[in-house]
């Protein structure tokens, strides 16, 4: 290597992408490090083909690192916290962990010296919006290299590129274009570009069909402290640990399918199935479990707070100040989110039976629907006339 | 009758404690008119046999109005409209019919020309605050009496009253308090008062166990004009016809059951559990067809509508002239929301396999995550720089 | 003028950028057509001058639009009825009248049936994006041309262009860069570059320096009608005409100069001075009306509606359709905002005095501070302790 | 005293009303301890006057307590973070103290072991609702009394009550009703209950009418650390020292009056004059600063929470846990408050000349209107083309 060599990062997953961009950068010069952060992306024994992959196509140095605890504790902590779901439904289970990424990289920047980062995003979707700004933000002296998006790059060039130079291409055995990671998987296929059709079954590849779920309930309790998940039938468990549990456990009874429509970065409609078992038994258990807890105002303002954080994590703006507020306002608020929540997994269905905390606010208060001692009849009866002034006023000034 | 006597409207369920009401109106010495809206309230024939018990109560007019599909136009299109679900679940089932109950009620006593209304709610739920509050503001001059509340009438107290006066009481047969309305039911017992518990299977009413549902799933066709359904399986129906429909055919596959904590409006935490197939099915097939069709900007200004609309109509100010602003604003935004939904329902779960939209926004801004005609990779790269910029001048600007 | 000469329409202003374009698209072959949409842009006179200057630069035909109605009834009315001033002071001065000149280009070019739109914003500001959205949106089949920003053509570039062909360059009379409309004036220099400058007293060009204001102080009655103003002092006035006659009033009186820093739609910071008369004293009387006639709630909603109204006018999205439907909002929700406001004009100060509507709620719920006929002391304890359960309950629950 | 003596501690200001409930209190067997806490609201010697007063009215014990430090850190360092302007204007100058007296009155009830806790409210306003939470919050074990409400006392019923027993009835210098805080003042009258009509200038009490103040403008500059002032024209202060430094020279400039309507607790309408120059000052001066330093995002949540603390603070809320989460998110977002900003108080107005912090973003990302080094005119073109795509798109979509 001589001293001035050009060198760069290049976020690696030895998909065909980023296996051309490897070879490309080396070809422009530059000395090619590989990094592959890990934030449930892989099967068992993926990464060491990732690396293998990576020296092959003749990278310097490949690093792996394994960021799952921290995608945990940096970000899945507040989309619990706050009850993220997009659109109701969608628990932005991939998109998220490319800020984890970026900052892993952003690191390894500063310590091997770099002066280029690279990624083999193209120009369409969401990824390249992520990566570019955290790569802008974290890094802000270091040259931003998108081969594929620069060059137009499409599959068909790739494969000649990787093949002309003697290296195998990998083997598509799906049509389906396929994101895993630890919050989730997302699936887009031809299904998914027609807003009238359903994935066919067989086309996902971490839940069981509903005719293959267990014919038998399966109760579990899930212990929560300060808002964020610690247990699983009251073992304790790290975040990854128990989300991978809990993942399994929900793919298992067909948990966590779905399809959603929503705005991407690029303001044009996208469409999308996933699978995310993990979220769906974790945040309808969360959310049960806060409702004990919290007052009405902080249940507003949490659920406000919630999807504002997961609009702008999705957009790529997590590294926006505004975001270190929301996770502030988040921990204040959950403070006393702990207890423990019971939930039947069964036939493609989360169901929340029941919560406990010893900070529940549930028959403090008095019962409801029963006579309370803390008021009376007459009191009530004060509080619904004060209650109403306002829209009797109004009807009367507006009755003509 | 004596030219003197004076009247007094009672809004009358033929339960115990408006039967209490009904007698007691008369021995204070009041015409007593009961009217009964039904908003859903009744099985089959039930109708009748509250008839019947009023006039045995003594009352010298029964009136049976069928508010069902101004229950529909008033309220249930803007609860699907905007998408409302309490607390991500409860679909506000119970509780929104007593405005549509006071309306009519209110526009009685303008007829029957009455000095009073009368309610049977107690002191200690949510139902006497909306009550209270439509009265007052729809009848202003008329005085408002509610001998439950302001005489602490208990069980015992009016069971006795009742007998003594040779009264049958209404049989028990269950030990759950059970609300039945045309968007879904909410059960109450002794599970409810206990957050750890869940609702047993055999308290449910109208829901299937999802043992005795059917194996095969069922595929249905909803249409939806300006965000209202409008159609089943390609059969134009009213709105009455559709949402009941579509609750027996939930009920049947054992759709809609939940749990919900939340603050009621007297402030203290309550829970209760609701079976709601209708909405459980509506409101997710409303939803994706929204997505469909509105802007990113449409959709969040819906959310926080559709979220403020629910909490204030629970909380009794549907009465408030911002519920009309509202509305306007919901009847705006849906303008093209017209489409089909699929939906498969099976084992419990309303699964929206797909929507369409003449007004689609799906692929006309290029497809997601293909390269699209509308933009260059040179542009989607101009795009992510500025849309970075000030985050990036944020981080340096506090780098220290 | 052959059958195949493109035709290209130009947003002009007289100015040494669109004077460059003119110039500079005819070299092209195109056949210009220069428009010039007046939304109070003009002094006196002026319109004539520019519509000269492109005949001389060689437009083939010249368009001048009188959209000041337009932009009152479009934009203005809106930001009255949603009391809209960007980071509390800002009245969004300059900048949405953009729209307005877009949606009559985009009219003109159906008309005309052109084939590109051009126009002279730099790669710099704000007007770029609104100007370019406006024209994709309203005119989709049609080419944008940006010979400034395209060409990175700088001041000393075009003066060259211009001069070298003979045509004189606009003199510069100011050092500031000056954007005046309707609703008010930006006036942008070297002191707003450095944000702990002020701008001169002498930089200002419409409002009199407060020591040559008038020393007594000027009474005026605003009418409205829907949350519009229609009259001043009683004599009914077009939006036009009362804008322009309360703008004067206030700059006699020195009112409405200010500094605003945000962040502009290129996400960079930006400061600038502004001095908007009209603004500063239809939206405190306007805002002051309101608050007698909308409940509480309709005024909350209100501010969130205005608030969010300005960001996305602001930020170009004028023809996302959920504008339409806060504009719909407001218009239900200002139905009764109809009365007389009376502000008195002294030394810089708009000073609302009172303000008076047929819809008042002031004293119809019983007076303020004063024991009402309407609710008992009794009435009001019961009040007050079911207000307050909720917290009372979390306290408890916490205190360990 | 016997040890069986009922102890009550009473909440006490010397005036009329609070005079009656101290003899009434010590009538009724009472032991009565007097507690002054002192908010800003007394003017030099005035403690003292009441400590006598309360003696003279056999209060057996009386507590004085300099509560100013603590409104400053408990309350005002959030309506300043927060901007907190109630309908654009009324910067909540009273009523926010009463939870600091109620805190301390709480406190003072944990020591001096009493069984009761008396207030003098009328069942008119809104301070009832305030004191009767934070008592019934803080010290829920303990009796609450409220003699004025609880027995509809008037006026004429405690002067005889009181001068029967031989006592003097503080005489009425004034024909209003003046509350005085440290954050201002609030008057009302006659005319405040006419919206018409404008307080006359003399019954203002602290500023000077606009013709006393003095020609020559007055340059301030305000330093504030992490959103919180601290120093005036470079000299450190504590927040009592600071504000009421600031709001001496704001009354000789005669700024900071105004008049506000709004929603009461007690849900009727209300009108009041308020002369409030302190926050007339900071608040505009702490808002200009936090332009230059937050990120838009930052900035709008920033009002959303502002606004929210603001709207519960006056609702009688602030005991609400959810005002910690809010105030936790406040000193967050404000961590990079920290500058200097300029002030010319001259002729009723605060104009912000300027504003420079070390952590500013503007001139970061480039300068406002002129080419940036950061990005091209392309990017900027590509920036525009993709923000514009969903806009297109629904026009496309609609357009038949």
């Amino acid at each position: 290597m001589m001293a001035d060599k050009k060198r760069c990062i290049l976020a690696f997953s030895g998909g065909l992408d980023t296996s051309f961009c490897a070879l490309w950068l080396a070809d422009q010069g530059y000395e090619v490090i590989t990094v592959t952060v890990d934030t449930g992306t892989f099967e068992k024994g993926e990464a060491e083909k990732v690396a293998a992959r990576a020296r092959e196509l003749g990278a310097a140095k490949h690093i792996t690192f394994d960021g799952r605890q921290k995608f945990f504790d940096t970000v899945l902590v507040n989309l619990i916290r706050g009850n993220v779901l997009r659109g109701g439904v969608y628990p932005l289970c991939v998109g998220a962990e490319r800020v984890v990424q970026a900052i892993e990289i952003a690191k390894i920047a500063g310590v091997e010296n770099v002066t280029a980062i690279a990624h083999g995003s193209t120009g369409a979707g969401n990824d390249q919006l992520r990566f570019d700004v955290a790569v802008r933000v974290l890094a802000p002296g270091v040259e931003l290299i998108t081969p594929i998006r620069a060059g137009n790059i499409q599959r068909a060039d790739s494969t000649k590129y990787l093949t002309e130079r003697g290296h195998t291409v990998p083997n598509k055995t799906t049509s389906y274009s396929i994101n895993r990671g630890m919050w989730g998987i997302t699936i887009g296929g031809v299904e998914t570009h027609d807003s009238w059709l359903p994935l066919p079954d067989d086309a996902y590849v971490f839940t069981r069909n509903l005719n293959d779920t267990p014919d038998a309930p399966e109760e579990i309790t899930i212990g929560f402290e300060t808002g964020i998940p610690v247990s699983l039938n009251g073992k304790k468990m790290n975040g990854v640990e128990l989300v991978e549990t809990i993942g399994e456990l929900g793919a298992k009874h067909g948990i966590g399918r779905g399809m959603h429509v929503g705005t991407t970065v690029m303001n044009i409609k996208g469409r999308v199935a996933f699978e995310a078992p993990a979220p769906a038994i974790l945040i309808p258990a969360h959310r049960e479990l806060e409702k004990l807890v919290l007052t009405k105002l902080q249940s507003q303002l949490n659920a406000q707070m919630g999807e504002t954080y997961g609009t702008h994590l999705h957009e790529g703006r997590f590294l926006d100040p505004a975001m270190r507020d929301i996770e502030k306002f988040l921990e204040t608020n959950q403070q006393n989110v702990t207890g423990e929540v019971r939930v039947r997994l069964h036939k493609a269905t989360a169901f929340v039976l029941g919560a406990r905390s010893e900070f529940s606010l549930l028959g403090r208060g008095g019962t409801y629907g029963e006579s309370s001692g803390q008021y009376s009849g007459a009191d009530a009866a004060g509080y619904c006339k004060v209650a109403g002034l306002e829209m009797a006023a109004a009807h009367l000034a507006r009755a003509k």
